[in-house]
């Protein structure tokens, strides 16, 4: 057992992430002061009060000059976004040979096929364990402890923001809105939330997994997504008549060698592997053979929970031992098709309409009339006569069957507002 | 990103994990027929009907001429038990520096020290991925995912029998000698059951984890162990009046820098993370800083699980990259004293008395006398009124204090069999 190299290692981006870096960094005998030596860091501002001391570090205005640094023998990215500096840093690095440690999932997830490609060319690493999951170490997991195993589906809660506010909804009984501004308040959700809420960030993370787990580069593109805005109480409130919870699921798996990739609110039974997930956590539940399913919970976002997966890959670095970008060499990538959306499912309706004798008789003719069945049908407490809540749900539908009716469903003229339609997990 | 290299491996043992390795060997341009060619196999029986043809594979009657096979890369330790050939044929391997791979928990908890020793003085790796929790890649995640970490504290259901049997008796309210009996049909459970309900297999796993989290070599004989074999259907609806469920839990932790290590029934609340563990599944969860709090689930035995594991560790090994044998190289592990029996905690208590006047008061005054306050107290509708069984749940009390009034009670005339004891968790 020979001491690990100890790596030459830049770091580009001084925020939550990077301070935890540095601190981490900072404890002396610690794993990873033995595995890297901080040669030098780049952010957007030098003079920013940070929680650790940087004075003693070599400062870069521009990360991509610290990517050209020489004798560099990593450079860590991050800063986030996915082109602009941060690209350009890492790509100036891969060129060079130098290996990238990020957390940057939309970087991977929109340039994921050239940057293993880059990455393979020059010989260079590319790792990533902190862009999915946070601390929750599943790219480790997909491609090295499950190496020998073929994904057949791959499932999560991947987005900590979301699942704090539907959890937070579900104590609160508070809308939405009240519940987002309280979140961004406390620091769980950005200023503009809507890549957190519109469910783009999950989409980014699953891609990414899917790359992993079906042997391509990541396809962004053909995520379905939806996001949470449209939640509201009254949904909440019927998942849990129905025994379920709502979690913003993100699902990928191969339906006849095509690649479906979605996310979106899904009631999940109580006794799901994701439907106990509370607050900010993340999770990913992996159904592969022949190890069965395995299921990964943990912090999903956070300083410490970051800085410990991007110190994992250091300290692999460190270690030696080289693996693929994604789940082989990029000549071997497979293209796949996009599966067709929908497929069959149960699912839950909500719609509101004014209260009319009528109404009801019309909702029933159009999904009768497009071979919808109803499992349950149960008009809400009226709050407002002119907004009656009605939520269904229906047996197993094609979804594209449901969507026509409910398209036509929202041009009657008794409805109020279109209609919100979430998946109900079998 | 340079192909990996094709590793020479003999199998020693080809049960139930080793037919599972062999098959998926077998695949074609499979990750694991790319990471490795077998050049030997050898068996308690050469002629036994077996899933997998060997005829095409040189036979060794011996493990440890297996193991000497000039060539050699790695073998393949699958035959089990902490001495005799499985410990002669790895010890062979490695002191010819030709790496180990093994699922053998008793032989790494009883000898781990000196095959730790063995392994680095010749430079041998020595794996076991597949030695705890089957297919979960703790091991994995413990050594390299959470390497940055200082953990706090692991706890573990790391026994899958045990947990299939608490499980069956909770859905069948039948006693445990019945649901065992069944379980032995169905190969959920040994012939001899005693390892796996004694809690003993659990304690070798506990150990290893042990090792990993908090540096040093396993040990074994520290572990305080408890099994399963005394809880009563009574024990188990009691469990489910006060909301929870009864596991079989390992936990260890350090306290006052002396290493804590239990295997014992625990009440857990049934929001847990531990809870909701069905059937024959394992699960571990990891305390740690930075990281926080994460939790693994996942099958814990049987050819595919364990064979995936297998097959992970010798993918790594193809891939290159070096790890110490535990957490540190062997000069550098902690020898850490043991901690003391029991500390403070609630705790669960079911006896059995003969119905009969001042009975409750003399089981009340002990446990005044020694300081133990109650907190729920209860007597079970009466089947037999020579054994009635008493529950009761304590409020926070020194264990020891607990025991030396149960000992006392044990004792009283009324008393008709040894008080039953379970931790309540926090």
């Amino acid at each position: 057992m020979t001491a690990p190299k100890r790596l030459k290692v830049g770091i580009a981006g001084l925020g939550v992430v990077g301070g935890g870096l540095l601190a981490l960094a900072a404890r002396p005998d610690g794993p990873l002061s033995q595995a890297i030596e901080i040669v030098g860091v780049s952010a957007r501002s030098r003079s920013r009060a940070r929680a650790v001391d940087i004075s003693g570090l070599a400062w870069f205005d521009s990360p991509s000059d610290l990517a050209a640094v020489e004798g560099l023998d990593v450079l860590v990215e991050l800063m986030g976004g996915s082109d602009g500096p941060a690209k350009h840093a890492v790509e100036t690095a891969l060129r060079r040979g130098v290996a990238v440690v990020t957390a940057n999932k939309a970087l991977l997830a929109e340039h994921g096929q050239e940057l293993a490609t880059l990455a393979e060319q020059n010989r260079a690493a590319l790792r990533y364990e902190a862009a999915v999951a946070g601390g929750v170490p599943v790219i480790k997991v997909l491609r090295e402890g499950l190496a020998a195993n073929q994904v057949t589906a791959v499932a999560g809660v991947l987005n900590g923001t979301c699942n704090y506010i539907l959890t937070r909804m579900e104590a609160s009984g508070a809308p939405f809105g009240d519940v987002l501004a309280d979140a961004q308040r406390l620091g769980y959700a950005e200023a503009d939330p809507t890549f957190d809420v519109g469910g783009f960030d999950a989409g980014h993370k699953l891609s990414i997994l899917a790359a992993l787990c079906f042997g391509g580069a990541p396809n962004f593109k053909s995520v379905r997504i939806e996001g949470i805005a449209a939640l509201e109480p009254v949904d909440i409130a019927a998942a849990r008549d129905l025994g379920r919870r709502i979690k913003l699921v993100g699902r990928a798996r191969l339906v006849n060698d095509r690649l479906e990739q979605v996310v979106r609110p899904e009631l999940l039974a109580r006794d799901h592997p994701l439907a106990g997930l509370e607050g900010a956590l993340n999770a990913v539940m992996i159904d592969a053979a022949p190890v069965g399913r395995i299921t990964l919970v943990g912090p999903g976002a956070g300083a410490g929970p970051t800085a410990s997966a991007v110190a994992a890959d250091l300290i692999d670095l460190a270690h030696g031992g080289a693996r693929p970008v994604f789940a082989s060499a990029h000549s071997r990538f497979v293209s796949r098709p996009t599966a067709e959306d929908g497929g069959e499912g149960r699912f839950y309706v909500r719609l509101r309409v004014r209260d009319r004798p009528g109404v009801i008789a019309a909702v029933s003719d159009v999904l009768a009339h497009h071979g919808v069945s109803i499992e349950t049908f149960s008009q809400k407490a009226v709050e407002d006569a002119a907004r009656v809540p009605i939520v269904l749900t229906t047996q197993t539908v094609a979804e594209k069957a449901l969507r026509a009716a409910l398209a036509e469903i929202a041009g009657l003229e008794a409805v109020v507002e279109l209609p919100c339609l979430i998946k109900i997990d079998a």
